[in-house]
């Protein structure tokens, strides 16, 4: 697979170095105007192609109450997942890699960061992969079943069938995010642009997950897409940090290498599940300061989850499976937060996955 | 202001002619793969810059139950607003064009057509301008304000609170959009590309817009936009084809021109704000079939949103400004739709909105 070396943001390194003397902590929410803060790259991205499209999605007949009273009931289509695209020019015989969003997060996550930098979207197509940046079904883009909403509204259903919206406040983002350990006290070493913070809380939009039919949809949405493609890098991030081994179980043949990036689970999978993921090249990606109490006492802490990860790791490499863990606090960078995507040396860490995928995972 | 000229998509011309013996009329939500269908052009684009960014937003305190329980209560941004923009090489002194979307719609309506082929945010793009892509206040990766939703499941907050999410069956689509009078039956003229009409199903997501504070916090959004631009059209479509009227008239001089697209109402405003907006080009564009029977009994046919706009027009004409009415119908061009940028003659279409613009709009 021939990647193409483009030559892109010069100040992206001294970004990353930048000290701690420069980040100057901003009131929650109080931002300035977002489009004078993006930047511009040194050199063009040419693609071949850009544009979006669905993958999934069904058709279900609905009452006039369920569809809000806007006209007569009749069919609308739920479940489908928006994929928004780009395919760098000689692009397009290189491995794809899809871009999974977290909990009340959209596909903006991977987009230009919350202080304006390019997002990995742009730069792992700088590097030649044709980049698939979904929004979850259920989330953004993709939308949502609204029935039994309306239900409620109407006095068809009672509220004990409402699922809950989920959002994290500010507050609890920064120890759950790791950004430090109280709101507006930042790590000494944070690699987080928390001058920012409040762009972020922009990006975060209500979370109707625990609505969605089981199996969750994304699975085999995700599945699907890595067989549209022929063959997928599959990245995940946070909740759906395990996604990619799911769509993996679902279609292995498709799954051509999975980063799971700061997953919120590494699922206990039986001996014939390990099996079939060890088929496959697994890159786990965790950043620092893991033991941070997160202030959510019924969720496991992210040190917690990182050992979930190793023990499925160890599973993994007993069968003879090629899987991996990527701590940069183990190389010597420190700092890193729960949105590592983000974080000032955001290129750095891309650079290490890429690294791994042209190491580890074949051509389509 | 120097426009590229760029050949793009020699297949569209012939798309544009194709007879409807082509049309094939299939059911309603199946289709085949659509990652598969979605066409490539012919010569790559050429970005200076790509991303996206937040307008807006407030924040506010709420509890742990509207939060959903994820967490404590807290701070979260509530009414912000996603841009995607792309910039093409070149055309950074260029005139921007801000195009919204309709209801129960996002900005996925001006990205790649159902039927895979370039959407109006890359062609206007390859014609020079710098291209911003919205999703509506409340819809999309903008989120919403989830609390209501959540006070009602929690019994904090009885039923009747919740606003109504609103969704268009696919039945109801086919004579309101204009495509056919009715479902699966075409007109036999109809531009709208029907064999994917199960992809344009799946653009929809609930509306929540009923629920949204008043004023309507997409008009500042917009017309803060605008002034962030430092000038730009401001297009709108549908129920936000007035939204850049009343964005011009918050910030007239960064309302550089308007173009309207199949509005939902023209307001019926005030002698002082049509003499204010009378100061800025308009264009008014609506397709063909506009008698249609609607079903909808509460709303206005399309022919009588076309003459209220007419009567605008000419409110607008009597001052002194220079407001035009754009029907194909009248040029000699048969069938348009309500989702005129997805027709299968856009590009044509989306010509003579960029001569209009090109002979009207001042640049920037």
């Amino acid at each position: 697979m021939a990647i193409q070396r483009v030559s892109v943001w010069s100040s992206s390194a001294a970004l990353a170095i930048a000290t701690l003397a420069s980040v100057v902590v901003m009131p929650v929410g109080a931002t300035a105007q977002a489009l004078a803060d993006v930047k511009r790259p040194d050199t063009p991205l040419v693609l071949r192609a850009q544009g979006s499209f669905y993958v999934g999605g069904e058709s279900v007949e609905q009452t006039q109450g369920q569809l809000g009273n806007l006209g007569p009931g009749g069919h609308i289509t739920i479940n489908q997942m928006y994929v928004r695209f780009m395919v760098p020019q000689g692009g397009d015989g290189n491995l794809p890699v899809v871009m999974l969003h977290g909990a009340t997060l959209t596909g903006k996550s991977w987009e230009t960061t919350p202080d304006g930098r390019m997002g990995w979207d742009e730069y792992f197509v700088r590097k030649g992969h044709p980049v698939y940046v979904p929004d979850q079904v259920g989330r953004g883009r993709s939308g949502f079943n609204q029935a039994v909403l309306n239900d409620v509204r109407a006095g068809v259903a009672t509220s004990d069938k409402l699922p809950p919206w989920l959002r994290f406040s500010d507050e609890v983002v920064w120890p759950n995010f790791r950004f430090g350990s109280k709101p507006g006290e930042p790590f000494a070493d944070t690699q987080f642009p928390v001058p920012a913070v409040g762009e972020l809380s922009k990006q975060a939009v209500p979370d109707i997950s625990f609505g969605l039919p089981q199996p969750n949809p994304n699975w085999k949405a995700l599945a699907d897409l890595a067989g549209q493609l022929t063959g997928a890098v599959l990245m995940g991030h946070s909740q759906s940090g395990s996604f990619p081994l799911e769509a993996a179980l679902l279609n292995p043949a498709a799954a051509k290498g999975l980063v799971l990036v700061e997953p919120g689970r590494c699922p206990e999978y039986t001996a014939d599940q390990i099996k079939t993921l060890a088929t496959v090249p697994i890159l786990v990606v965790f950043g620092d300061h893991r033991d941070t109490p997160t202030g959510l006492s019924t969720l496991p802490s992210w040190q917690q989850r990182f050992e979930m990860c190793q023990a499925m790791i160890g599973r993994l490499k007993a069968v003879g499976g090629r899987a991996e863990m990527l701590a940069p606090p183990d190389r010597g960078i420190k700092g890193n937060s729960h949105m590592i995507m983000q974080d000032r040396n955001h290129l750095q860490i891309a650079d290490m996955i890429l690294q791994w995928i042209g190491g580890n995972v074949r051509d389509k």
